[in-house]
C-alpha cells in the first residue's frame, strides 16, 4: 500500500462511520412519537449528511490531486457517489417527515428505516474492510447482504404503496406517504449500487 | 477481435434478445383485456428482467477481470447500464399496472409501449451489429431511429399528460396513470441514451 | 494549449451563451402576465433547449475523435452532461408552466427562476475562464457562488413545498406547482453538479 492511499481508507472509513450514525439517526427518528422529537432528529440527519458532504467533497480533491489511487479512480468516483446518495435519501425521507407535519409514522416506514439501517451498517463493514484487504470474504458477505435487504425492501415498498392506494383515500396525504416510502426505499437502491462498485473492486483486486 | 472479446458480443446479444422479449410482452400486456392476463405478463416481465439483471452482472464482471475490452470499458459499462434503465423501467410501468389495479388501459399507454418496442427491436439491431461492425450504415440507421423514436414518445407523453391534467379530476387515479406514461416516456430516454454510446463507438471506430 | 483544444473551448462558450439565453428566457416567463406570452416563451425555451442539444453532441463526436483533450475525457463529459441537464430542468418547468394550464405564476416560482438565472450566469462567467486560466481565482469564486445559490434555492424550495402542502387543498393544483417547483431547483442542482466538476478540473491544473 502506498502511504497515499491511506488517506482514501481514512475517509471511507469517516464516511462509513457517518452514514452508520444517520442511518441510526433515522431508525429513531421513525420511532419516536411525537413530532417534537421527529424535528430534532430531522435537525440531526440534515447536519449529519452536511458533514458526508465535506467527506465526500475530500474524496475528490484526493482522487484529483493524487495520481495514484488504491482503486481504480472511477469506482473510488462512484463508490462514494453512491454512499453520498444513500445520505442524501434518507435525509430526504427525514426533512419530508417533519416539513410535511406528517402525524404518525406507519410501519412500512418504520420497516424500511430498518432496512436502510442494516444495510448501511453492512456497507460499513464492507468499507471498513477495504483496507487490508485481509478477510475478502466478509467484505463479499456484507455485499451479498446489501442486495437480499434491497430485494426486502422493494418487496416491503411495492405492498406498501399497493396498500396505500387501496386505504388512502386523501390524494395530498398520499403523496406525502408515497414519497416517504420511496425515499427510504431509493436509499437501500442506493446501498446495493455502493455494494456493486465493492465487489467489482474485489474482483479486479483478486 | 480478440477471442476474449466474444463474451462481450455474446452478452450485448443476449441483452438485446431479452430486451426484445420484455418490450414485446409490455405491448401484450396492454392488450390484454382482462386484470388477470394482464398480471400474468406483469410476472412475466418482472421475470425477464431478473434475467436481464443477471446479464448486466456478468457485462460489469468480465469488465473487472479482462484487461482488454473491444471498445472503451466506460463506454460499455454505460451501454449495458443503460439497456438496464430501459428493461427497468418498463418493469415499473408493468408493475405499477398491476399493483395500482388500472381497470382499463388507455391509448397512450398502447401508443408509448409500441414506440418502447420499436425502440427496443432497434436497439437490438444495432447491438447485434456490433460484434463484426460490417454494417455500420444499419447500425446508424437504427440509431437515428431510436432518436425520432425518442422524439415521438416525447410527443405523445407531453399530449398524454395535458389531456390527463385537463380530463381526470380523481387526484389519484391522475398520480396512478401519470406514473405509468412517465415509465413508458422513461424507457425511451433510456434507449436513446444507449443509442447514443453506439454512435459514440462508431466514431472511435471509424 | 493544443489547437485542438481550441474545438471544446469554442464549444464550451456557445454552451454557455445558450444557458444564460434559457435562464433570462425562464425569468421572462414567469414575469410574464398573459398565458399567451407564457406560451411564447416556452417555445422559445424548447428551441433554444435544442440548440444546446447539438453542441452537447458535438462535444461528444470531439471527445470521440480527439486523441487529446484540454481536460480529463470524463470531466468533459459530466460537465457538459450536467450543462445539458441545467437546460433540461429549465425547459421541462416551462413546459410544465404551459402544459399544465398555470393560471398564475407564484412568487416561489419567481424566485427560483432569477435563483436559475444567477446560477447559470455564474457557470458561463466560470466557463469562459477555461480557455486561458488567466484568472483561476474568479473562476473559483463562481463556483462558490453557485454553491451558496444552490442552498439558497434548497431553502426556498421547502418553504415553497411546505406552504403548498399547508395551503393548497386541490391535490392536482397541487402536483403541478410541485413539479414546477422540483424542476426549477434541481436546475439548481445541476448547476452545483458542473460547478463541482470545475472545481475538480482547478484541483488538477494547479
Amino acid at each position: 500500500m502506498y502511504p497515499k492511499d491511506k488517506i482514501f481508507f481514512t475517509l471511507f472509513e469517516k464516511l462509513a462511520e457517518n452514514l452508520e450514525e444517520i442511518s441510526a439517526a433515522m431508525t429513531s427518528m421513525v420511532n419516536s412519537t411525537s413530532k417534537e422529537k421527529r424535528k430534532e432528529w430531522a435537525t440531526t440527519i440534515t447536519r449529519l449528511e452536511n458533514v458526508g458532504d465535506t467527506y465526500t467533497h475530500d474524496v475528490f480533491i484526493q482522487l484529483s490531486v493524487n495520481f495514484i489511487t488504491p482503486f481504480d479512480r472511477e469506482d473510488i468516483h462512484y463508490l462514494v457517489s453512491s454512499i453520498d446518495d444513500v445520505a442524501d435519501h434518507i435525509c430526504g425521507a427525514a426533512k419530508r417527515i417533519d416539513m410535511y407535519n406528517i402525524d404518525s409514522i406507519d410501519s412500512p416506514m418504520i420497516r424500511l428505516a430498518e432496512l436502510v439501517e442494516k444495510g448501511s451498517n453492512e456497507l460499513g463493514i464492507a468499507l471498513r474492510g477495504l483496507r487490508n484487504m485481509k478477510n475478502i470474504g466478509r467484505i463479499k458477505e456484507s455485499c451479498i447482504r446489501i442486495n437480499s435487504i434491497e430485494n426486502n425492501a422493494d418487496d416491503v415498498f411495492e405492498m406498501a404503496i399497493a396498500n396505500l392506494f387501496e386505504d388512502e383515500k386523501d390524494a395530498i396525504k398520499l403523496i406525502k406517504i408515497k414519497e416517504i416510502y420511496a425515499s427510504l426505499e431509493e436509499a437501500t437502491d442506493k446501498c446495493e449500487d455502493a455494494a456493486n462498485v465493492i465487489e467489482s473492486i474485489l474482483v479486479k483486486h483478486a
